[in-house]
């Protein structure tokens, strides 16, 4: 993603869109949305680093001296951007409100902390602040060919994961050994950081969200993987399969075919227009009919881009139609309390064919024996 | 710190400090101020999980209902809390309003993200927000007996990644390829994430914050390599210790021995009572007399807990006096552009008779021949 026009496109793209919502500038700390429109991928800390895009006007960079050199490094120093670095004793909070005399509104990324939300707040007493997630959330939603292929990139990265996954599962090690082992492959594989390591076995499968325990493996468990990391450009991965050690049962099995029905539909759903709920419904609907609507507890999906979880998310409720460039999970389940879960995940990206689906490991049950 | 009565302490606590600012709640979404007050490890994702700590009664944790299992699991469930779970189409944030009727002022942790912070705002329009810093962070900032011995054991691993560090070090590699190695060696040696890895050579080290660079090392350079993660149960270490490859030249061994004197004067002023400012001041005046003031370019130190930069800053401008129990860390640097850069840097914590200092690799410079 190391182009300068593309950086100067979306720069220009977020003064265009703050004008049309009516926000004076969109104020970006270190993070995702930072990386992805001037490629700095700074370390967020609790000094400030933020960027002002104006509305009308070019963008001034605020960092502290000590980061400056960084900064210039990271390519931001051959954008179309004023740096102004700042002493350990100066208020950097004044300095980004010197560049915006007369605001009203500003826009701040979702993900800047408190300390520097509210001190900017303070700052400027007199302008409204609210979210950039209108600017920058549907800039970011529609991903360039270079990010798709990123992506694309993360995905076989994860998928080669997951291919090793079935040699790590064996009645006796516990999901931290087998969970372990899963981060060093993330490493190995590609991922510069491990975001996530799910291993839930057993009855630890029916909490969507459990991470690893001491839970030792047994024959009969049916084991849900999901993992993700973040590849060296920042572009994450995020896959779940659903592995059993020997015969789950004829209950689980049951569930499980509906659930790789419900997974295969929704993804045969995605087109440009679709409503992001009614792909959310499509898996929703056939868990339903086979009795297990009340058992899939979370939505269908989620964006993912330079964040594991970005819009636009596949949830009932959300109208937005479907774009193209648009990629996001697809990940239904069901949830047992006390006996078992399973889930299939892969992402997709809207095309104008369909889906293109970047997991490509089989989402049939994958039984270990 | 897997500790009811710890835990039950530390919400107590919180609560008095809240009523004595006249804060009437204090909200924590996850991060090291959740991990500190509950115990739990929760990832920061969009949707909301909140610990609402009132300043009268019990706390309550808003949890999404598939992190209600996890949330449990993690030890909240054996605390005197309630756990309220929304489903995926419930408002979060009027779930937490709704438990806080009459509420003017409320405090939210510092490193909330500001998609919650004006969410939260939006939620209760006539509650002013504040940062929790004067509640929690004067709270984290003295370490128990068992944080202290955390941060031990912390910077202890961080010391055995050091002594390791000679090895890598040959003209002919890269920054990064050395950059790698040390990141592996990290989790080796006890961490289970990565924080920062910054190997500075020659030049570079004249960027405090520079990290890893396709730079080739060579002969006579001088090398930065500023280094910590977070151990398995959240602490954090940071240790920076400078390298030469051969000899790196009178004048930077010279300004080598100012700054070694500069870092152990300040150790030695460590005490109770004594304010930040001056035990920065200590250091800063050691440089200044040598001529080397002007490349001193930054604060003298961080606090460090749960978090890899905490209170204490040791910065001029902050008078407060140190206390028993601050850890922090005393790291003078000398930086000159396009030339050389050098830093030495321990976490000492602050103990009745002086200064306990917890990494100790030997400070002079090492060099690697």
């Amino acid at each position: 993603m190391d182009d300068v026009d593309g950086f100067t496109r979306r720069l220009a793209e977020t003064s265009a869109r703050a004008r049309t919502q009516g926000v004076d500038a969109v104020l970006v700390t270190p993070g995702p949305d930072l990386r992805y429109l001037i490629g700095y991928d700074a370390v967020p800390l609790e000094r400030l680093t933020c960027l002002v895009v104006p509305a009308e006007g070019s963008p001034t960079l605020v960092v502290p001296a000590l980061e400056r050199a960084a900064a210039i490094e990271s390519g931001a120093g051959r954008l179309d951007l004023s740096i102004e670095s700042w002493m350990e004793t100066d208020d950097a909070y004044a300095r980004v409100a010197a560049t915006l005399p007369g605001a009203r509104r500003v826009a701040v990324d979702d993900h800047m902390a408190a300390l520097q939300v509210l001190r900017l707040r303070d700052a400027m007493p007199t302008v409204h602040q609210e979210l950039a997630t209108p600017v920058l959330g549907s800039l970011r939603m529609i991903k360039s060919p270079a990010e798709i292929a990123a992506l694309s990139a993360a995905g076989a990265a994860i998928d080669r994961v997951h291919s090793q996954v079935p040699d790590l599962l064996r009645a006796g090690r516990t999901e931290r050994e087998v969970g372990r082992d899963i981060a060093e492959l993330i490493i190995a594989e590609g991922h510069t950081r491990v975001d996530f390591v799910i291993v839930a076995s057993g009855p630890n499968a029916a909490s969507p969200h459990h991470e690893v325990s001491d839970r030792v493996l047994r024959e009969g468990d049916s084991i849900v993987v999901d993992i993700g990391g973040t590849m060296p450009d920042g572009y994450c991965s995020d896959e779940t399969r659903t592995y059993a050690l020997g015969d789950p049962g004829a209950e689980f099995l049951a569930n499980y075919d509906v659930l790789q029905s419900a997974q295969a539909a929704a993804t045969a759903a995605v087109r440009p227009g679709i409503s992001c709920e009614a792909v959310d419904a499509v898996a929703r609907d056939i868990l339903a009919e086979a009795g297990l609507g009340d058992l899939f507890i979370h939505r269908l999906g989620h964006g993912i881009g330079l964040d594991t979880h970005e819009e636009p998310y596949l949830v009932q409720g959300n109208a937005r139609p479907l774009q193209l460039g648009m990629a996001f999970s697809i990940e239904p389940g069901f949830y047992a309390e006390g006996r078992f879960g399973a889930r299939i995940e892969d992402i997709v990206v809207c095309g104008d064919e369909g889906a293109v689906v970047l997991n490509n490991r089989p989402r049939e049950l994958v039984v270990v024996s």
